[in-house]
């Protein structure tokens, strides 16, 4: 249990994913004593998401407030993203000190690319995995997981997932009850067991 | 089967419920050969959510252009929209002729109130549904359902349940088979039951 409010910082870039933002939002936004959320991005304004629509950004990543946890999403922007080393030394920076550092989705790749994953266990997005886990060095890749949590990097599988993940770190945060009560504020079906994972045998990463 | 693209006008208001307005989207918006999306808003420009992160519309609802499929979300938002009869006469008047009225959460409510769901059945939130339901007249309310479809009026359950609608859409739109992919893309356990409503039972709606 952590009664202190926790400042979240979660990351924008062209061609980010609609749902590896917004649904862990959802959850984290509805909890404003718990979490302040800050939206960074290229710069303060908007960014268009791999899917057309825009949101915006409340600081540019140069002036991007400390944050205790950081949020990578994933989307097709990614792909472009592992190769632009001012980002990844910004990401890198900007992250080193948080208390968690989290993503959803191919947002592990950016980790992996920008170092952040060297030493630890992680996943990614399901149709993406042989990308995902080209990046960076000295990952240890989870392919059949929901999300993995291995000390204070967070990693989810693909797009949805992120909404799981995003549960469980309520509910190390903050205990089990307020995390049942978040899913059930937005009826929605969490699923609690990082190990459920069926779209990795759908994508032959499983024994299907 | 529906060879066409359709027009999808996604309707943003001060404290829009984030995910009722991103997860349809992340599903409609991954199929830009089915779905061409628009969002309107009270100006063109951002809008905020009752989570804080802010959107962007492509178009005020002064300008808004004829879409075939409305969405209007819900959010704490619609508590006071249900008051504005300047709103209430645009949504009536840019939705009348759409083939598709659609509605996520509290979103039913704005509906009601504009008196698009007379004579129709409809869902709303389990948790806001005494409030939903006393909007509008000669509404046939439906307590337990993760959405109704009736007739060219879809309107979902409270927040989650909007992806589960999005998915219906597009399997009656454009088939099954790309419902069930679109859900795997995404890795989003579709429930494609209409009638699945555990959180009708949790709220006092159904027998437990």
């Amino acid at each position: 249990m952590n009664p202190e409010t926790h400042r979240l910082g979660v990351v924008l870039f062209e061609g980010f994913e609609l749902l590896d933002v917004f649904g862990p939002l959802e959850l984290f936004g509805r909890l404003p004593g718990r979490f302040r959320i800050d939206v960074v991005g290229p710069t303060a304004g908007p960014a268009q998401s791999a899917q057309g629509p825009r949101a915006v950004a409340d600081h540019a990543y140069s002036d991007a407030p400390f944050c205790d946890i950081v949020l990578v999403p994933g989307g097709i922007g990614t792909r472009r993203l592992v190769e632009d080393q001012a980002f990844l030394g910004w990401l890198r920076d900007w992250s080193s000190n948080a208390g968690y550092v989290t993503s959803v989705c191919t947002g592990s790749g950016l980790l992996a690319a920008a170092g952040l994953l060297d030493g630890f266990r992680a996943t990614s997005n399901k149709r993406a995995f042989g990308w995902a886990s080209a990046q960076g060095r000295d990952v240890e890749w989870v392919p059949e997981a929901r999300w993995v949590e291995d000390r204070n990097r967070w990693t989810s599988s693909g797009v949805a997932a992120g909404m799981d993940m995003a549960l469980a770190l309520i509910a190390h945060l903050y205990g089990e009850e307020l995390a049942v009560e978040s899913a059930d504020a937005v009826e929605y079906e969490w699923h609690r067991d990082p190990t459920w994972d069926p779209f990795a045998a759908k994508n032959g990463l499983a024994p299907g």
